[in-house]
């Protein structure tokens, strides 16, 4: 049987997939050894999951309240008592001009990604095309495939600022982004997956100036950031007007499984992916919106994010920094300064085999990470440093997190020694090893 | 800011979203005494509730199980428990050779629509286009506004059988049915909303047997269907092979805020949905499936449909067109023999206004229904019978579904006095009023 174009490009090898393939295998494979530092998975803090399980006991005790929860179809826009708790808790919490009819829920902000950069990228109806632009890339590897045709990102090369022996930080190179008639939009994510890199509110404001002057909207993905999750390690304020539209995600929180992504933008975009929901799912899962409607109507959520999750995930990230630090003292590796998320983005300059390589031969030393290459969608152009870094996920257990640190450093180790000794043993070209 | 021509489409006026958009306005319009006879919201019935609150309960107080609930990312093809008992009890009931490896979950039957129809049917590679075909209109509303692009359905003219003064019956016309190189995939619901028609396991045969000679999928819409919710108030066989999709839903039980569609193929098709997965929403949303993980493994879902489903539904159906036999004696009414889903399907032969025209009248009066003409997807030719017909749902309170019947009954009656008026009263000019 034969797949469309589209089938075809949808169901070739995609990133994403074999993230979610590794995850899902090593899991199968009883590899309970394996240390998983792969994926996007939180943590499961054990006072918010119980908080979250008291609030769906006591909706299920009640019947009337059961049946909000399963027993009919939602409004494709997203669950109302959510939709206005939450335009409340953004009005009065970090000044936007925001109401219910600004916002809309998504079946994960997987789903809300698919659809913006779709209906911003791509053919328009004059026969032109638009590409979404990346304006730093590394950039989150769920974007890659969401074209309906491949070729939707463009992205741009960042500055790399050293910080210090072990920190250095990306910044976006304005000398070079260009934005012209060919971007139908912008997006960066904030905090950046996989960086961790919080983008300042200078460059949020030169991006939202650009979008303005091209009237392209500024696509913001704060799934890790303010006002919740609140993974931030850094002061950084968030923004929305008009022409920006935010995404946000109770997945972090510790909820992934319950598929709810947030949208808050214009009057006319959320109308447009109200409707876009109501085609492609009649109406997104309501799950998630009614699991955490008190929590939002509460603006509960925000203390549990300052409070709860940020020092917990704060905490975790310093002790990964440390056991870096003292891990690979003999290995060139610095890591990108950890800003918000829960990610260390750790690039071994001159690294003499490829990121995909050491992704392979770490998964065979027992632990799983991404290999940094994927993190590029849209920029085309040879640049070493792309085949130089890791993401590691520091949300597991911390003893888990050094114990796949230690891996990973003995592996680098033997990389480069490698390397040396090709190029100094006998029989050395002085060719890369 | 200016939407892709996909997104101009996905934006644009949907069948689907205004019915959707008078579900819920008529909602916060505190409408209360509007009778709700348009949307698909299943009956609550008590008893399945309570089965299904109390394993929601026993979920909950289990931590371990809470957490798989909400905790961590699922795999992009959906529940393992839930695949392994489905493929069991459909290897087991029905004779399906089935394994996990056959079956993908989706946010909803919507979403698994909107995969398969562009997997199947659009552009292809070589430049072509395919087009998904629809054997018999009426078809349901849903389908409609799914492809990426305009006008990838084709559907087929039915041969109207009057059965007795009540009923009539479509039947799939197979000598004008066309299936040739043009044609990507087939595609029927059984039972079919909106008429509650079951096509015969003749008819079936046939069109399986269309498709094994052209090598495209035979895509069963069962949502309404066999093994479960098992609405059918006649006999037919349920039938899968390797050309055959069925997809299956738990929403019709109901559960439908719940959003778990179901996907029974081969494994080549389930590989590219569970990427598509992947690359659309990371994962489904696992809820459902693990809401009703014990009554698959247990088969108790089946035996659930057969012993409450069905015979509550068989009487709401047989109270119904009970009502219609008494309430429209003097007017031109035909009822589809109602064989399954839960929708009368009213004809009224030269009704002297459109079927459009009604809904608004009713919707006035106090009734909400669907207009007949928008589930004839894909059928562009002129056929008065297009805007002769309405959509009744059932499923709701007894003496709801009659007090709208009745209003349906009177206001039916006044557009054909009116027009009998206006042909035989002075000034008749012998035009249509």
């Amino acid at each position: 049987m034969k797949f469309t174009k589209f089938g075809r490009k949808m169901t070739s090898n995609a990133g994403i997939l074999s993230l979610m393939d590794d995850l899902g295998k090593a899991k199968i494979d009883n590899r309970e050894d394996m240390v998983m530092m792969g994926g996007g998975n939180p943590a499961q803090i054990p006072e918010f999951q119980e908080i979250m399980r008291q609030e769906l006991l006591d909706l299920c005790r009640d019947p009337s309240e059961f049946k909000r929860l399963v027993g009919s179809y939602g409004s494709p826009q997203g669950e109302a008592g959510f939709l206005k708790g939450l335009a409340d808790l953004l009005r009065k919490e970090q000044g936007w001009d925001v109401t219910s009819e600004n916002i809309c829920l998504t079946n994960g902000s997987q789903t809300a990604f698919f659809m913006l950069f779709n209906l911003f990228g791509g053919e328009m109806e004059d026969g032109s095309w638009k590409k979404i632009c990346l304006p730093m890339a590394p950039e989150y590897i769920g974007y890659a495939d969401l074209g309906l045709e491949t070729g939707l990102f463009v992205a741009n090369r960042p500055v790399i600022d050293i910080l210090d022996e072990t920190f250095f930080k990306y910044r976006i190179d304005f000398n070079t982004l260009q934005i012209d008639d060919s971007i139908g939009a912008i997006c960066i994510s904030r905090p950046t997956n996989p960086t961790g890199n919080v983008v300042t509110d200078e460059e949020l404001a030169k991006l939202s100036d650009l979008a303005l002057k091209h009237n392209i909207p500024l696509i913001v993905d704060s799934a890790y950031g303010l006002p919740f999750p609140g993974m931030m390690y850094t002061d950084a304020t968030p923004m929305w007007n008009e022409q920006t539209i935010v995404c946000l995600s109770l997945s972090k929180l510790g909820l992934p499984a319950v598929r709810t992504g947030i949208v808050v933008a214009s009057k006319e975009i959320i109308r447009g992916l109200t409707s876009m929901n109501a085609i492609m799912s009649l109406s997104p899962c309501s799950f998630g919106a009614l699991l955490a409607e008190k929590l939002v109507t509460s603006h509960r959520i925000t203390t549990i994010s300052k409070d709860m999750m940020q020092p917990y995930y704060r905490k975790k990230k310093d002790r990964a920094v440390q056991a870096v630090k003292e891990l690979f003292t003999d290995i060139p590796c610095r890591i990108h300064v950890p800003e918000g998320a829960m990610f260390l983005w750790l690039w071994f300059e001159n690294l003499p085999i490829s990121s995909l390589e050491l992704y392979e031969q770490l998964k065979k030393a027992g632990v799983l990470v991404v290999s940094g290459h994927y993190f590029f969608p849209g920029l085309e152009e040879e640049w070493r440093h792309k085949d130089e870094c890791l993401r590691i996920t520091y949300s597991q257990d911390d003893n888990d997190v050094r114990r796949g640190l230690e891996i990973i450093a003995q592996v680098v180790a033997g990389a480069f020694a490698t390397e040396k000794q090709a190029l100094t043993g006998p029989g050395a070209t002085g060719e890369r090893g």
